[in-house]
């Protein structure tokens, strides 16, 4: 279903937009690496361990051989409360990544698999 | 025709998926900063000067009272050649953004006018 919609994203803009046959990255990962003092009342995926996160989901997806992504740091993506944080585009699925064990889950359902890892995505 | 892929992006997910009737952010923007020594020869975004760019664009959409936008830092993109560059998410169109008229022309056509600022668009 998830490869259905990456194919079928750009052609929505092909009538009036551009001709891109499919996106850059199949999976555009974006990890919150914000850091707030600790004492702030919102928090910051960093002081949660969002840049270890990172960097074991970077490895990570090397690893496991998934082709056409790419596991990006982001600044402050505003949903603190949240956190840690991690959007995947062009699916635009949001999820609460808090260990590697759930680094693990969205790689191989959702990257790998094809299908988002429900239990880790965040309200809409 | 933008507005539409919005609105239809989150709805491939629907059978399978999850539920989102509209993405998070309607425009999620990352601008690359990263910064790479000066001889570099891939060169660097923030080298061509995307931090500024990154600060003018986010208070030029909140002066343009542009709505559902999220202007984000990035770390590196891996197109640096063509940097500075600039991603919009979930419509997945990239950019070369090099002045701030170059900004306005993305935050105008694009976020506000819903249309590719096609002039700008990096090769798919």
């Amino acid at each position: 279903m998830i490869d259905q919609a990456i194919e079928q994203v750009p052609t929505k803009h092909d009538g009036a937009t551009h001709s891109d046959a499919k996106p850059f990255f199949a999976f555009h990962v974006f990890v919150c690496t914000n850091r707030r003092p600790d004492t702030h009342p919102r928090g910051s995926c960093a002081a949660r361990g969002s840049e270890r996160l990172r960097d074991y989901m970077k490895a990570r997806a090397k690893e496991l051989g998934i082709g056409s992504v790419r596991i990006n740091t982001a600044g402050c993506l505003d949903r603190c409360e949240l956190g840690p944080c991690v959007v995947v585009y062009p699916q635009g699925i949001w999820y609460r990544v808090q260990t590697t064990a759930d680094v693990d889950c969205v790689l191989t359902e959702h990257l790998a698999g094809g299908e988002p890892a429900r239990d880790l995505m965040l309200p809409p």
